[in-house]
């Protein structure tokens, strides 16, 4: 079990700074949480931010070093980003927290989970919610990702980071549809909800409600500060012309 | 060592396949190879192909049960595909190899190269070389990757599996360059040759030059072949009135 310093640089509307709060959580890590607004979005970052990431980019973590203030880190400290890397970092510093097997074909299979996620579901969720865009495609990616899970339990049955590394992105669309949050089409929005409430995604949604049993997951999602975090933000607004 | 069977499923267009043969050779692993065409990239994969891989794509690798020709896959073996994972589990089984380091910040500094190849130069070679898009984008992308290279040696000196995983791409586009081949327009060629061999890209030269070093990638990487395998691909020709 490490017992260096880490601080952790994040903001609550990114699933990708989620990720990482999540697995920290889930290992039950000792951290400092440096946490940015929406405006960190949108123009320059700190001066400061960019000796931590040169890209100027969350999630980050500072890890080693003497305790200091977030906004002053010490040239001692590793500077470590990108979620996802972040995610096996913390499953090997704490190995005791057992997210990731030790069997070199489930972590293949866990690893690869993580990239059929990432190769045909991520960009779509910006396409639906931000863009408008049909929903039919999200549909389909999340055929692939279900049909990718075993019939019972976890991404590779036990929890691992495959399930930390989806949990933030999935959690978000099923609420933003509840919600009528997002910048889809009426059509889209009914066609994406009737879907899911179907027979044909029973194993999706029960996946999605073990997500939300799990306790690190539960302490740190609040749907009603979601909610407000997404309503007023111009691009998620529905675009009447949208097609379905 | 592994002793275990494994069968590679690839085909020579592929960079992404290449990572894992460039992986498996780095390993000295012994192995059976299955090359597929150009023509798998297009239409249905032979029926077999999908109990290796249920999406139907390379590369994919079936590792352990019996000895079996490539195509009658047994049920035996376990079947693991996406690149990347790969890459992860060829550094696990051939832990002599040394394809990882061993110290948790350096591996994720390994793992976080190859997520910012990912996430910023990626999407770009097909933009730039197949739609003809401008080139600006993937000139800033290489600059990002050269910045978080070392003075000298690879990605985090010692040679690593985030070197196998940029090399397929990183070769093919100064060859691509070199030999006049995509569809970027003119102009555009002329602003890529011209700023790759400026003063401000040395350090991604020397880096290029160092990867063509490397044995297991010597041993594969054909230059003829290459041209020859993509000079008559339609998508691939010369736009004339694309963008700079
Ligand atoms: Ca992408």
């Amino acid at each position: 079990m490490s017992t260096k310093q880490i601080t952790f640089y994040t903001a609550a509307w990114s699933p990708h700074a989620e990720r990482v709060r999540f697995a920290l959580d889930e290992a039950g890590a000792k951290y400092t949480v440096h946490e940015f607004g929406l405006e960190f979005n949108k123009g320059p970052k700190p001066e400061w931010y960019y000796q931590i990431n040169p890209l100027g980019k969350i999630p980050a973590l500072t890890y080693g070093g003497p305790a200091v203030p977030p906004d002053q880190p010490s040239p001692e400290s590793a500077k470590l980003f990108e979620s996802l890397p972040l995610l096996e970092f913390i499953a090997e510093i704490y190995p005791e927290a057992d997210l990731l097997p030790t069997d070199p074909i489930l972590r293949t299979k866990a690893r690869t989970f993580i990239q059929l996620y990432q190769n045909y579901f991520h960009d779509l969720l910006k396409d639906v919610f931000f863009l408008g865009k049909p929903a039919d495609p999200i549909l389909q990616a999340i055929e692939t990702l279900q049909q990718a899970l075993p019939p019972t339990g976890f991404a590779v049955s036990q929890f691992s980071i495959a399930d930390i590394a989806v949990a933030p992105s999935f959690m978000r669309m099923m609420l933003f549809l509840k919600s009528e949050l997002g910048a889809y089409s009426e059509e889209g929005g009914q066609k994406m909800r009737e879907a899911l409430a179907s027979e044909k995604f029973a194993r999706f949604r029960r996946y999605i409600q073990d997500l939300h049993e799990r306790p690190s997951i539960k302490k740190n999602w609040d749907e009603a500060f979601q909610i407000g975090l997404w309503k007023n933000v111009p691009a998620f607004q529905r675009k009447a012309t949208a097609p379905t």
